[in-house]
């Protein structure tokens, strides 16, 4: 029952072994979850190549955790064994600094990620602070909410907490992983939602999914026809974009907001924020308080993620097509 | 009463020139203003050079002016002859946009500047719609009022805009013509005030003005001693700074405003945002209503320019001096 029996990396880049650990008695605080899927994020695979040098070899990735309670800590309160949960990005933070307080545990400096420094969801089990298990709607299946606990909650807070609502005209830059669940998010925010993708092939799907309007950004002058339309853009590709045309697609007080990393600089002139009061935020995951609110409105609204489902044992396979961004749009591992 | 007698530049870069202007039969909806004082904002140095590509020669600079009433048109409602009154960057605006409706005119796409294809303070007279007339509190002297309604609504809006309230920790980088006034708004609100700038001589003005910390930015490794030490930094200069020095000096959420338009675009990494909800936005100067509340807080707490006087006649010294930053901190010319 301590015995934790996953699949690790054990230096960068390397394939996915077969692992075990011994996770000693349960801490007071911790749940014990019996892993029945995990999603496999864009984010597992900088930390399998140590993409962002924070990685801690050997380690288990996965932290699109679904499954049940089996254990509780002595001192866990707001869970019960038997309970079907979610587990995210984070598995535990102070809980005592300003931001734990205020429920935005995920800006806590001691934040730990689920798999960094500990072992995640490419196993049996998983064990976390009870404050970051968070029930599951009964009505939203395994499979396609695992996906939402990391890529969901990073384009669902983002839209929730700079106040997108139904006035609001919000583009969501790339229809990939992150994107596709953007579009629905937004869509239920009441916005009219635009996607932009370098892919015209995506145009049907972006539409089913919750797009009023479609931008192919290879064709030349496409954002220039958009000029000042958005009060709210959420670019969620990793690649470099033409940040000066995003920013004049803003309207006055829109905010450009990236939740994937480009790898270079962005080159932002002062005046095209100044001019018309423009902003350019960045957003992590999100909080327990917001990852609770994310699964209920995707429960009462219908979103999902769109998966592609992988045994637990074909986890390498599933690591390599993610890599190749053949996924579409999110793969799930089940055990 | 017609003629408007002014100081006008007839071509980028050249010396001010008396100018006499008819300025025709008053419109319905503008007041007429005998000029007492005018200050000399950097923005009438970029016009008088059109470093934006945006001024209209001849035109007569000017657009931090005080005066008086003394005459309203047909459909005036809101202001009467004697008033004192002061006019900021903004002359006009459409007056039906969804912007002038909600009492941000300064975002109207139809706004009209005080001195850019029209004719500002360096001037005997000057004509506004009377929205952009804003009644100058009795106890407020002219001079030093005058540098409010562009330096001092540039550094009040964002702090207002952006909710700065008693617990935050706010930086102000550049301790000058907006600075000096930034630092004295920004304790109003309550916050902790920290100066940043690279005269190590200025900070025991910093302090006197508000300041509870002085960092000097030309000390190696000062930026780094305050990492994530701020909630809002408001960057009031115009020069290249360490963007990324800054923004790790900011707090979880942290903003970083810029209202000085830096040469060079700011290369800002992605991540720097992403990690702790950061952001950067830029802010122009403010609507009426903000100007209003403005002069409000000066009266209320005693917040003023500190400035330099010089006559109406000798508007060339004024401005050959702070093109060359000479003045502590704006120069304001008297009729």
């Amino acid at each position: 029952m301590n015995d934790i029996n996953g699949l690790a990396v054990h230096a960068a880049g390397a394939h996915l072994l077969p692992f075990k650990v011994d996770a000693g008695d349960l801490k007071p605080n911790d749940v014990a979850i019996k892993i029945s899927h995990c999603g496999v994020c864009h984010s597992d695979i900088h930390l399998i190549d140590n993409d962002w040098g924070i990685s801690k070899y050997p380690f288990i990735p996965g932290h699109e955790i679904v499954g049940t309670i089996t254990a509780v800590g002595s001192s866990v309160k707001d869970r019960t064994v038997g309970e079907r949960v979610g587990v995210g990005w984070q598995a535990d933070s102070c809980g005592i600094c300003e931001w734990c307080r205020q429920g935005e545990e995920h800006l806590c400096l001691k934040s730990q990620p689920t798999c960094v420094g500990r072992h995640g969801g490419y196993a049996d089990y998983v064990r976390v602070n009870s404050r970051f298990a968070i029930p599951v709607p009964a009505v939203l299946d395994s499979e396609n909410v695992a996906p939402l606990l990391c890529g969901g909650i990073t384009v669902y807070s983002p839209l929730r907490n700079h106040g997108v609502r139904p006035s609001s005209r919000v583009g969501v830059v790339g229809i990939g992983g992150l994107g596709h669940i953007g579009l629905q998010f937004a869509r239920a925010f009441g916005a009219e939602v635009t996607a932009f993708s370098t892919s015209k092939d995506k145009e049907a799907e972006a539409k089913k999914l919750g797009a009023h309007h479609f931008v192919n950004t290879r064709d030349t002058g496409a954002l220039k026809k958009v000029a000042g339309s958005f009060d709210f853009l959420l670019c969620t590709v990793s690649a470099d974009q033409d940040w000066a045309g995003l920013i004049a697609s803003l309207r006055p007080k829109g905010m450009l907001c990236v939740v994937g990393a480009a790898p270079s600089p962005m080159p932002i002139s002062a005046f095209s924020l100044i001019l018309q009061q423009k902003a350019i935020s960045g957003s992590p995951t999100g909080s327990p308080r917001d990852l609770h609110e994310m699964l209920d409105v995707a429960a009462r609204h219908g979103i999902k993620a769109i998966t592609e489902r992988f045994p637990m044992s074909a986890a390498n396979e599933a690591v390599a097509k993610v890599k190749k961004n053949q996924v579409r749009y999110r793969a799930v591992l089940t055990n």
